[in-house]
């Protein structure tokens, strides 16, 4: 299949809320970067987070196998280290082949559920 | 009218909840693709559907006829395989002419229903 | 000013509720095309709405002076006919100059309100 | 690092309402520009902000620095002057080196709060 997208990708909005009222992972709070591998080869990816006050962390090291779609919660990131909750942050995501990258978030942190997305920023 | 838009678009996002407080087909939970074809032949569209642990499924054929537009719900296709809820996924979607896709999801697990749209990566 | 945009923009998503529960025109359902024009020629710009299974209506013509925005609510359109509630449909907006469009739905069908917002595609 | 974005981005929608119920900072309705300079030198940062019936406000001027986001509030812009609530509004903003633009909304008027988002568009 013909791969689709580009190589690097901005994502400007991050924020992990510390609080949820899910009782389970679908429900929980999270942001997501949405990882569209249309490809015929692997993709290895690199994810870069900054912050407002001190220097990015990272790089974190994920694959996206050919032909395949990785929905990643930023916290599930654990190495080099977590991204600390309730705080604003932003990502830069490159990789070796083209990719296409959609940002989601779900709050559940009051009673009901809100949610938003976007495809990221590529070039 | 003179078409607009793109011949190849990405979203990177997809997931059908399963459950629904919504009781009309208006407020029960959905994941859409919008598609415009404002040109004046009408679009031959393909769409594959992309999975995090196997070969993506498909491809699904529709039709946007010259002039219209159709709101496409993921839940909805039935050939060749329905697409499994509670899943992630993401889709490729292909015209034989240029198009407009944008996509968005109506959740209404919880009592209070949840919105997201963006419009998807062409190129 | 300098002028930042396109001159022709499409929304392929769009949908009025014909239910509302809020009590003020800025708690009641609607959906949105903003138009920013920034630069120093008033924009002449064209609306033409798409449907499923009828031809497209309008055009519409709405007037953008220079250096303003303008938030148009599809609901209000009503010349050359009104915008019908409850069913699917998608927009071409066109100018004279360039501008910038961003689509943005308040649903307040339920209790609680949910929010969807995307910049359109332009070209 | 290398810097990623462009140097001129819009949005179209903007909108603080008066009201909120969040009794903190991260509950109280805002509606935000965030702003990512990936690259190695300082962001000087200029922003307009159109109405539907008067000339622009602004420059507002802020810093990004190399290598970091600023999540910016405009309900906390202060100079020259603030922003009025309840009233349409829309952004140019300016940089003098390549930065990326998202444009997010969290609206707690209600018991429950909203959420949008979209990356700017950028030239």
């Amino acid at each position: 299949m013909t791969a689709i997208g580009k190589t690097r990708w901005a994502i400007a909005e991050g924020y992990i809320p510390s609080g949820s009222t899910g009782d389970s992972r679908a429900l929980t709070s999270h942001e997501t970067a949405c990882l569209l591998n249309a490809g015929d080869r692997a993709a290895k990816v690199s994810i870069r987070v900054f912050f407002a006050d001190r220097e990015p962390a990272g790089p974190y090291a994920v694959t996206v196998p050919a032909r395949r779609t990785l929905h990643l919660r930023f916290n599930e990131l654990r190495d080099p280290e977590p991204i600390p909750v309730d705080t604003d942050f932003a990502s830069l995501i490159e990789s070796d082949v083209p990719i296409v990258v959609q940002h989601t978030r779900l709050d559940s942190r009051q009673a009901e559920l809100a949610l938003l997305s976007t495809i990221a920023f590529g070039e």
